[in-house]
């Protein structure tokens, strides 16, 4: 290797540093791990080919949240390394919600030697039936020769707008084996503008009269396009909605401000009931979480004409640009509006906590949301806190929480994370803790403590299920209660309990006032 | 439905009821669940029809790695409650240390209505590509008038020697829907005997002189079996080899000993050194775990003959009985070793450990292995302890150990479960002492807290890595060292910790003196 570093065309390499070397040339400088045997020589090529951060994670749940989080927040992939096709399985579950989240990321599978895979050992799985229902590119390796090109492949597939999972399988021995070379960086496509057309047509139903709503997902919901839809809302007396689960919405005082859909089937059938047109801008169609015996899955009335402005991967800023210039709309500033007062003292509920949250959260924080069932409606109550970012569990796979605030904490240093999360989730990935207290990141978590699921509580009520002794055990945490102040010392992540709203006000200033993870068990 | 219960036939019943009735008609009593929203239709109706114990894991995980530890000691399998793809996939690593290990395990994932998935929800995920990898039986329910049905298959399929894993789709509207009527029991068939030619081949082969061994795996390893292979090596010489990772050997004083192929390749390559002759018994041809470079795959040399006397799924026992038979073989009684001397204090070391394990195992114990790179010579060291089993990781995904207890600890009330785990291995799967606590199981958990990935410090070494700075973090555990005792009382396991021999001995028996669950962090 030249002191340079590795070039494209050195041969000298070994696949190992070529992946390496790869990736630092696409400017990824991130990677999440829980490495094994067949991956050693990746890891050993990180140290001879220094500028990638590699940051471990105790599970690979948490490898793969952390990584959507990271990628949610810098718009750009980080790369996990995972250990053979179970190592991979564990990893899915998160996978699948970056997947709905339009989140980049690259995986690196190691797996076994080419030829050992012929003897069938134990940890021998089929990689790749587990890899394509989550990834949108999947290669595996075969060649030093050629590795280099297959990880420039794998992140600008990643990166193709607006956002996909590329998974490359690395086999032992391509990794250790000489005559590799560094893939150059390859250029992904710009997002596409969307059609004249779709946007002249969606002018048209604006001008047309009747109740109009445009629905906002993924890219939509970044500051320039918010403002984008609000001048097209101020011209044209437009509701604006959210949908229901996003991945990133830039929100808070001197943004514009936009309302969720209910999670409740019947509060989104009734939010969007009367409405004659909905416009979908980088959104899906509205569904129902579940379908419930006797409701529908879809939430806008048959009566009700679905326009799609823009897809998720187009170029959604400029098509709402386009559209407000289409109906004539002047720009419109963002609401003013005071920053709100702290609540007194009281009793912890979704409410007060909001009320709180809205108070305190600190400027440029990130909200990293799995707050379910109690946590639900702190969204919309938090309109007017400081300017902050919120990320939200996409796929519906709980146990996202922990790992992606983790992962935005890696991704945006010097921003507070705020982590509102409910507990059953959190006990499918508490480990994430234990990457929090290591790499000190800053991230105040709030264990909505509950003590069930429960969702599932008010879901039975909802599919018309009778609750009967056993189904109240399988939705109950009670017995015994995780004590989340313990788990979390386990962890080396400082925590207290707070039940009442002016001891968690006062934990979180101590949270929030300090370096380093602090995590809150609220007691409701 | 009738006052005796639900009957095949019956048409009265809800495609959920039937599932129940038809798990209970096939003698299927305990569920091992982590339900959502899809299935509480299912979870409702083990209340209207009750027999089927429900318990409860925080992590999908717990759910499969238990079922593994359940179906190991009982031969029968638990049925698993899991929520849609998501779930699945988070269970998906300790299916496949089942698959390997041949454990009987039932699956039923709950899933979105059939008509719900065609909007593609936010939890809609490829579940058939994540399931066939690990089940030899796989079917989606389509019609509450054939779900009776589906699950007798499953159960029929899942018991098909020597055990296989059986997963079942169940549409919420195949579960809420009438019309369902319960499926009768299915005999699975019989252990097919071993071809006779294949007995006298063998039998040739252990008359013919050179060096013989006898390679068992699977129901190899039951007292029966070994009792026979015992029979055959006295007449004819020949040696006697476990195979390196197996599902559950029965062992301990009043039982004929085998010790395991060792896991390090060099050690395995001497152990088979030389042999003329390998029979394989209910196992594989031993394979290294990795391949290294220079190193082979195959650990039998190529001029020693690998010879099959019985596959996984044919009569085992039978075959070695057929076989002693043939070489004329007199029944061999097991050795009469005295009960080891605990030994006196000193510092904890796997031989010291094992030496106490060997003098204070409870009589029919069952060890939950997963102690890795600390425990690996534990089991050849513990030979003359008290009668016992002991179940080891099959498939090499760690995370299985805490939940393989809770399993094993299910299936045998009144058997104290000794788990021998790894700390990297148990970060994995932690979650499952809660179940343990809640269910006030007899387990006693030894963490061996080395605080790193110690197998990976020498893999680096075996794989010729050179361990820099960002090698030696990613096998690091101790910046922070978790506090296994406060992770243990945090999920309501009582815990402490021991530095010495002789504070192990007496933490050993206040764990096994007392009902429920009690851990202990091992620091060496």
């Amino acid at each position: 290797m030249s002191e340079a570093g590795p070039q494209a065309g050195d041969r000298a390499l070994t696949g190992a540093e070529a992946v390496v070397a790869t990736l630092l040339g696409c400017g990824i400088d991130t990677c999440i791990a829980n490495p094994g045997t067949s991956e050693l020589h990746l890891v050993a090529a990180f140290d001879r080919i220094p500028g990638v951060r590699c940051i471990l994670g105790l599970a690979e749940g948490v490898v793969t949240g952390a990584a959507d989080g990271y990628g949610r927040m810098s718009d750009r992939p980080a790369v996990t390394l995972l250990h053979c096709g179970p190592g991979l399985a564990n990893g899915l579950a998160n996978l699948h919600n970056a997947r709905r989240a339009a989140t980049p990321v690259v995986n690196i599978v190691g797996d076994h030697t080419i030829r050992h895979l012929a003897h069938d050992p134990p940890l021998a799985a089929d990689i790749e039936s587990w890899a394509r229902p989550v990834s949108a590119w999947y290669r595996s390796a075969s060649d030093p020769a050629t590795v280099g090109a297959d990880v420039a492949e794998a992140v600008r597939a990643a990166l193709e707008p607006p956002g996909r999972i590329a998974t490359l399988v690395l086999p032992a021995d391509v990794a250790w084996s000489g005559g590799a070379t560094a893939g150059g960086p390859m250029q992904p496509p710009p997002p596409a503008p969307a059609e004249p057309e779709t946007v002249a047509a969606a002018a048209r139903v604006l001008r047309g009269g009747g109740r109009v709503a445009l629905l906002l997902g993924g890219r939509a919901l970044r500051a320039g396009a918010l403002a984008e839809a609000h001048r097209v809302a101020a011209a044209t007396g437009a509701e604006i909605w959210a949908a229901a689960h996003n991945a990133r919405v830039e929100r808070g005082r001197g943004r514009h401000p936009v309302s969720r859909l209910p999670y409740a089937v019947d509060e989104a059938l009734a939010a969007l009931a009367g409405l004659d047109h909905l416009v979908l801008v980088a959104a899906a169609a509205p569904v129902a979480f579940f379908q419930h015996p006797g409701k529908p899955s879809r939430l806008v009335s048959d009566h009700c004409a679905v326009h799609t402005l823009v897809r998720p991967g187009e170029a959604v800023e400029e098509a709402l640009r386009a559209l407000g210039d289409a109906v004539g709309a002047r720009p419109v500033p963002p609401p003013d509006p005071s920053p709100p007062a702290a609540p007194g003292d009281g009793p912890l509920t979704p409410e007060s906590v909001a009320a709180l949250l809205a108070a305190r959260l600190p400027e440029d924080a990130i909200v990293a949301d799995e707050g379910v069932s109690f946590g639900r409606r702190l969204f919309n109550l938090t309109r007017d806190a400081a300017r902050h970012d919120w990320l939200q569990l996409t796929g519906g796979a709980i146990g996202l929480g922990p790992p992606m605030a983790a992962g935005a904490a890696l991704a945006a240093p010097g921003r507070r994370v705020v982590s509102l999360q409910a507990d059953g989730a959190a006990l499918y990935s508490l480990q994430a803790l234990w990457t929090q207290a290591r790499e000190r990141l800053d991230v105040t978590t709030l264990i909505f403590a509950n003590r069930s699921y429960a969702i599932l509580r008010t879901e039975l009520a909802n599919v018309g299920a009778a609750a009967g002794p056993i189904a109240n055990a399988l939705v109950d945490l009670s017995r015994p209660a995780p004590d989340w102040v313990r788990l979390a010392e386990g962890f080396g992540v400082e925590a207290a309990r707070a039940d009442t709203l002016a001891g968690l006000d006062r934990l979180l200033a101590r949270a929030n006032g300090r370096p380093g993870p602090f995590l809150i068990e609220v007691v409701p």
